[in-house]
């Protein structure tokens, strides 16, 4: 090829357009260059083998059973305190992955992009999520990108889907589930919730409050091999409150839970309070709620509690044998039903 | 639980909403519903063990190397001659796992709805992705649905990620392109963007132009065990013009296309020439361009013509030890150099 306007970057070349344009989405130059600068830049020191030529890529088989999970990310604003869209996409796919029991291996990333976007901001998701996978020990091992008209997009969304391997040691479902088991959750409930929410409207609220985004794989991991243990979750949207509704509808068990006994941050419970909401119902993206035979769950918070992400760790609830429902112990010995979910509290948390 | 206007609905309910809303995508009550009225009860069928209520599902282990691959799709109109994004979310991947030698198994979905979709479009959506998904023989195993406000999407957006196990009668990969190869392709190019291009506006030109969406396997399952196939690659965004270019660059070689033979319908060329459009750019959705050992070019467009889809099939061209560009023969005897893709000829096309 000569040096003509046609001929494509050469490796190594800087990306020169500031922000996205449609040309970016349509498979021909342009996207080769964003893909070449941006994504494999970060993405591929982690996956050594990222062929950006395949239509698919050839990863080693996984022994024993496989998991797959899904996650679409449309929060905003794209960066927040603690986090931004690249690893909250990474860390909510893993920890999907974790709580079925599984080591997550393999993600892909699909990522639709809104003319107009600052490539910068791309970059700085992008960077983030390399490091969270990197954390995670998983390979981002394909992607694909498009491009919408201005108007027709949120800046990013980011799908991750996830495949990982059995780990032995866990042997997590619903059905396990039995009366007299203990409710356990690994730290303060809402902060990822109402870090998005201080990042969106400025409330001159802002404190120390960050998103929990973060791998639950050390929380999980600390129980493998740990009998008794019968069902992990991540609460993430609908919060810990649709958690325990939904563990409650499957199992046709009551899960009572104790109020002054789940962890949550003054700077959420204050924010809460002003704008209305229940943390109960805000999600977290770095927590986990177990629930294990009640002769273990001693041992289960010893353990998240000798770890950096579980040292607010607590036991707050446990399930019994009555109609299906979740009923909270208020602090001064009432107790209220906790209701599914129904209208928003707040949209595009994730 | 109550009957209160709290409850979730019973399995069986109607979705009583006509339009998406948000708290479509909040985990909540509506969420759930939405999963099981409209995607579960149309997907499930195909995949018996789909578990709506876990974060990650459980599949048998693929013996041998797996592929892994995704796409995403923001195509406009959601709904065009010939599918629609459904029906294209599964042949994307179906189609990128096939043409690198790989049967295609599970595949996960991520949906990323505006607010105010007609769920009865969503629907005709899930079910033409269920028959295609049907139709190809792979699993929708596990789904994510967002929900974004008025005026941020596209209607629809899906994500699939395809995972597949290697068919060992195909060793394909674009290093195994040498000099003296032969191209061919399995049908008329153009016919996508063509009927994506008619669909989005009225120009009094409808005629009996279909898109090709549809999944390439039996194309490529015709050549399983065929000692000289090296290359498989489906022409998507950018067309077959983009792929000749991909080669050429890859491989270091030239390749020389007849124009006279590469096949393409009366209906897109008219279109292309009053629009100012080049066919060999505009998209397929269910075309193969292989390129194989000249001495069995013959038995690949024999097997190719004895299918449906392969009727129209034909050798196009061939690979040269020349440099690296990719030139078409006109049929006036002259040749001209086939650029890259720069600029979008025409956007949101998958």
């Amino acid at each position: 090829m000569d040096n003509s306007s046609n001929t494509p970057p050469k490796h190594g070349a800087k990306l020169t357009d500031t922000h996205i344009r449609l040309a970016h989405g349509n498979g021909g130059v342009y996207m080769r260059e964003l893909i070449e600068r941006v994504f494999a830049a970060h993405l591929s020191a982690q996956a050594a083998g990222l062929d950006t030529e395949a239509d698919a890529v050839q990863v080693a088989a996984l022994p024993g059973a496989m998991y797959i999970s899904v996650d679409g990310f449309a929060v905003t604003p794209l960066e927040f305190p603690g986090g931004n869209i690249g690893s909250l996409a990474v860390h909510g796919t893993v920890n999907d992955l974790a709580v079925a029991g599984a080591t997550p291996r393999y993600l892909t990333l699909s990522a639709i992009l809104e003319e107009g976007l600052e490539v910068a901001v791309l970059e700085r998701c992008v960077v983030a999520m390399a490091e969270a996978a990197q954390a995670a020990g998983v390979m981002i091992v394909a992607g694909d990108t498009k491009v919408v008209p201005r108007g027709h997009g949120g800046g990013i969304y980011f799908a991750t889907t996830g495949v990982g391997q059995t780990d032995p040691g866990l042997q997590l479902h619903m059905n396990n589930i039995e009366a007299g088991d203990v409710v356990l959750v690994s730290g303060s409930v809402g902060d990822h919730g109402a870090a998005v929410m201080l990042a969106r409207e400025d409330f001159g609220l802002h404190g120390d409050l960050l998103s929990d985004s973060a791998s639950v794989l050390p929380l999980v991991k600390a129980l493998s091999g740990l009998s008794g243990v019968h069902f992990l979750r991540d609460p993430t949207r609908g919060g810990l409150a649709t958690v325990a509704y939904e563990i409650a509808n499957a199992t046709g068990s009551c899960l009572r839970l104790q109020q002054n006994q789940i962890p949550v941050r003054d700077s959420v419970s204050s924010i809460c309070e002003i704008l209305g909401y229940d943390p109960l119902y805000l999600a977290c993206e770095g927590r986990v709620v177990a629930v294990v035979k009640a002769d273990v769950s001693a041992i289960v918070l010893q353990r998240w509690q000798q770890l950096p992400a579980g040292k607010d760790a607590a036991i707050i609830g446990r399930i019994e044998s009555a109609e299906a429902l979740v009923l909270l112990e208020t602090p001064l010995g009432g107790e209220r039903v906790l209701e599914a979910l129904e209208d928003d509290p707040l949209p595009r948390i994730c």
